[in-house]
């Protein structure tokens, strides 16, 4: 099993040097404990120094499989469905300006909160339309490249747009292209999948990345999903990619990472 | 088993003519079903006709467990925590209120959110302290006519003041009142309990109210909770009170109602 852990870059929230310097403490601890790759969280592309980055994986013989997008929503309200078309422009200029960094890793780029919410005044027809426009143009940009996009089914309470399989799978066949896929997420699949094992088989050869975090969001073991279970349907899928975990920093964030490895190693 | 299920007295919403009218059909379909209860939620007791609410559930045999409080939240905003002392002061008249409805059903008062949370500018040990008085003075003045109090713990993404059942029996020992106890919800533990079963246990005795809903917040059946292993926990603390059906109306309230129930009584 190939196990990543999410970092964030932090870029916007840090000086140069300290930017860098934690980074490095931050690589050396994944890979000490055992983690063969770590999933980015990288706000803008622009205030990432690539080279320097990869040259920091490769010194601790990390892989990066996943890219993820979300802080651009977060900390600049960027989105695929915001009723501003500028906003919605620069969201999609954004995700493609993940490509070239995700080329250099042959990482995924991850759509999670980016892809937004029905605001207020938007028709749900509509926000969905813009939706699959955005995924659709990102997708085909990146399909040269040989990168995959994948989405995220977010629970109920954290967005408006896409909180399940279901709804994800639909989405896949009406955006139409092969590149675009799903990323599955254990605790939302908790909270909206009706059986989560049913749901991982279902979505197959689409599943492009993997999240894991216990029903609580605390590290695997911790609450009361049956990840032996579910990482055997995952495996029924014939799924090559990886195992990345995403959770709170409970009760620290060393000691969340130390135990999540531990626990999904001792299952085999 | 001793089944009810939520029903919106809507006194707010409703003419008085409309509102009797449909309570009526309602409280028909519910008994129909096979339920020997109504959960009701009321806004504000001084909008509801008590006497005409106690003759309509006779009429259909249907027994009133618990009376739910959080329209007043919802509705009005009132809460036990607002940094506004005038709206702590009616948020615990509010409840203390509901006495005399309770009184005359036999009926647990529900705590869910009308506790509120902890407003921006507010310091959480603040919150707590107005929390446990509000809730020492409406559990003092409901014992002397034999009433409970039941504290839902909700989770995170409702409140940020009690979220699971430890947090929710610490407060019960501040409290520190033998009245007050807690509504446990299986949608809710879901997320928040590390183990539900567990947590059931831990509970004991101060279940003092239960509400069913599967891990999508439909009807029980819908989705992945194991409810024998959970209604073997609850019983195994001798609990003698209600297992009440709080679920999402889908595909409808009908369906869910109907289907909840079958699901329920297939279970033993």
């Amino acid at each position: 099993m190939k196990l990543s852990i999410v970092l964030s870059t932090q870029p916007a929230q840090f000086q140069a040097a300290t930017f860098k310097g934690d980074l490095e403490v931050n690589l050396a601890h994944i890979a000490a404990l055992g983690y063969n790759g770590v999933e980015l969280a990288i706000r803008d592309p622009k205030l990432i120094d690539v080279d320097a980055l990869e040259a920091s994986a490769n010194k601790y013989n990390l892989r990066v499989p996943a890219i993820g997008t979300g802080q651009a929503w977060g900390e600049e309200g960027l989105s695929f469905t915001d009723p501003n078309p500028q906003i919605r422009e620069r969201a999609i200029e954004r995700i493609k300006s993940h490509i070239p960094a995700a080329s250099r890793f042959g990482a995924v780029i991850i759509i999670g909160l980016i892809r937004g919410i029905v605001k207020p005044g938007v028709d749900s027809t509509q926000a969905m339309e813009w939706l699959i426009n955005a995924l659709r143009e990102c997708s085909e940009a990146a399909h040269p490249h040989g990168i995959r996009l994948a989405l995220e089914p977010i629970n109920r309470y954290e967005t408006t747009l896409i909180n399940n399989t279901a709804q994800g799978l639909e989405l896949i066949n009406r955006v139409g292209v092969d590149n675009f896929g799903l990323l599955l997420d254990t605790f939302h699949m908790n909270i909206e999948e009706p059986a989560i094992e049913d749901s991982i088989r279902q979505c197959g050869e689409r599943i492009f990345h993997f999240h894991v975090a216990d029903s609580n969001r605390w590290h695997p073991g911790a609450g009361h999903l049956d990840f032996k279970s579910i990482l055997t349907a995952l495996d029924s899928t014939r799924y090559q990619g990886w195992v990345s975990g995403e959770f709170l920093p409970k009760p620290d964030a060393e000691t969340a990472a130390q135990r999540s490895v531990a626990f999904l190693r001792q299952l085999g």
